[in-house]
């Protein structure tokens, strides 16, 4: 049985800033809870119909309509486990740095986690009005990889202008990045959903680039952020392997 | 006000058996109803709190209160408009065709349909079991580009023995996209999001390639398989560019 205080504290996770005051974040599903607990993040209790054998002190067995109590999804996943939020180390500035200026989407923001993830991006720099990345809908869509990124939520003005290696920014009109020199020391600026990279920033940015279009050009739709991501990281990589 | 009868019918095309048996889609949001009037689409009918301004025939002026009766969001977004769906010419197996095995996330084929339309690839062939087109989460995710992709459902595996093409196929353990040639004509199979290219289509795929990972060796994750796209699309047109 969970009592009214667990279950009050659990559902409160789901604001954030509950999660900054507890410093504690909800994961749901076994497969991502297990890959989770093989890495160096600590449990702070984890809720399961079925025990899985994991070697948790803290696993309690709960029934099915205690998990949907306290579960943030309409189907809940036999399992849902609350972990202490990181002490994010502050990490050098180098290799390749991804930035990113009020992505408001969970689900980019979780894809693009696991594209740093992928593509060896240890460092990833959002701004503060960026998604935060213990959402619920971020962790699930980082399947894990958020535990391999270093993620911090600064003011970016005050970090571009510090950095010392070149700025990229991802625009409509630029170079085209597949005849860009790409150096393995750089910052990449991906911007918001509706409104692209904000003014403040673009005046930090000291090479703009573009992924062109093939397709029909009287079409005007940009590519998700998400998308242009990959894109852009694969042509950072791609030289190295 | 709206009839019975129309709220029935609008209500049932949330299911891909009505939308086959009525031949009509759903496609809510000013912005992508605009540039679905201005397709070659034809329009059934058009449900609207205020007159969009077009010069659409069926355009109907709603409450509020009776879009939120046929809408399918929880907040409903203006308008909703009720299209033909368009009969699909038969094109040749021209250029590069992507192929997609059982994908079922409706946001996954809409990415991978927008990715479509920007790297100019004209024809999509999804597997009987890949989720239907139409279905209103895709249409949210194209943004509009659906009108600009050949998309067609047919039995996979009679598709490419008929196919003349190479057929490359995304896999974990492949030949390395960075060092492969990829010819103008050919065949990109992407697979489900749970276990990939089925066996029985795997048996058809001459070019096993594979998108190499840079970060930490010991994750065993996979990428996304529309993010996937995205770098393999655009792989295949970077030398055009």
């Amino acid at each position: 049985m969970l009592s009214k205080s667990q279950i009050k504290l659990i559902t409160s996770l789901k604001q954030k800033k509950f999660r900054q005051e507890h410093g504690l974040f909800v994961v749901e599903g076994v497969k991502t809870i297990t890959e989770l607990l093989a890495s160096s993040l600590k449990l702070h209790a984890l809720y399961t119909t079925e025990t899985l054998n994991s070697s948790a002190k803290n696993e309690v067995l709960v029934s099915e309509t205690d998990l949907k109590r306290i579960s943030f999804l309409k189907t809940p996943n036999k399992a849902l486990a609350v972990f202490e939020i990181p002490k994010q180390p502050t990490i050098e500035n180098k290799g390749l740095i991804v930035v990113l200026d009020d992505v408001r989407d969970p689900g980019n923001l979780g894809t693009i986690i696991r594209l740093c993830d992928w593509f060896g991006v240890k460092k990833l720099v959002c701004s503060k009005a960026t998604v935060d990345c213990f959402n619920p809908k971020v962790i699930q869509a980082t399947m894990g990889s958020i535990t391999r990124v270093n993620i911090s939520y600064v003011d970016l003005e005050t970090f571009l202008k510090d950095v010392e290696a070149p700025v990229f920014g991802a625009f409509m009109e630029g170079e085209n990045v597949y005849q860009s020199a790409l150096p393995t020391d750089a910052v990449l600026v991906m911007g918001n959903e509706a409104n692209g990279v904000s003014k403040a920033v673009e005046n930090l940015i000291t090479e703009k680039i573009t992924i062109p279009r093939f397709g029909d050009l009287q079409a005007t739709e940009s590519l998700n952020v998400a998308t242009a991501t990959a894109v852009l990281l694969s042509e950072w990589r791609r030289e190295g392997s």
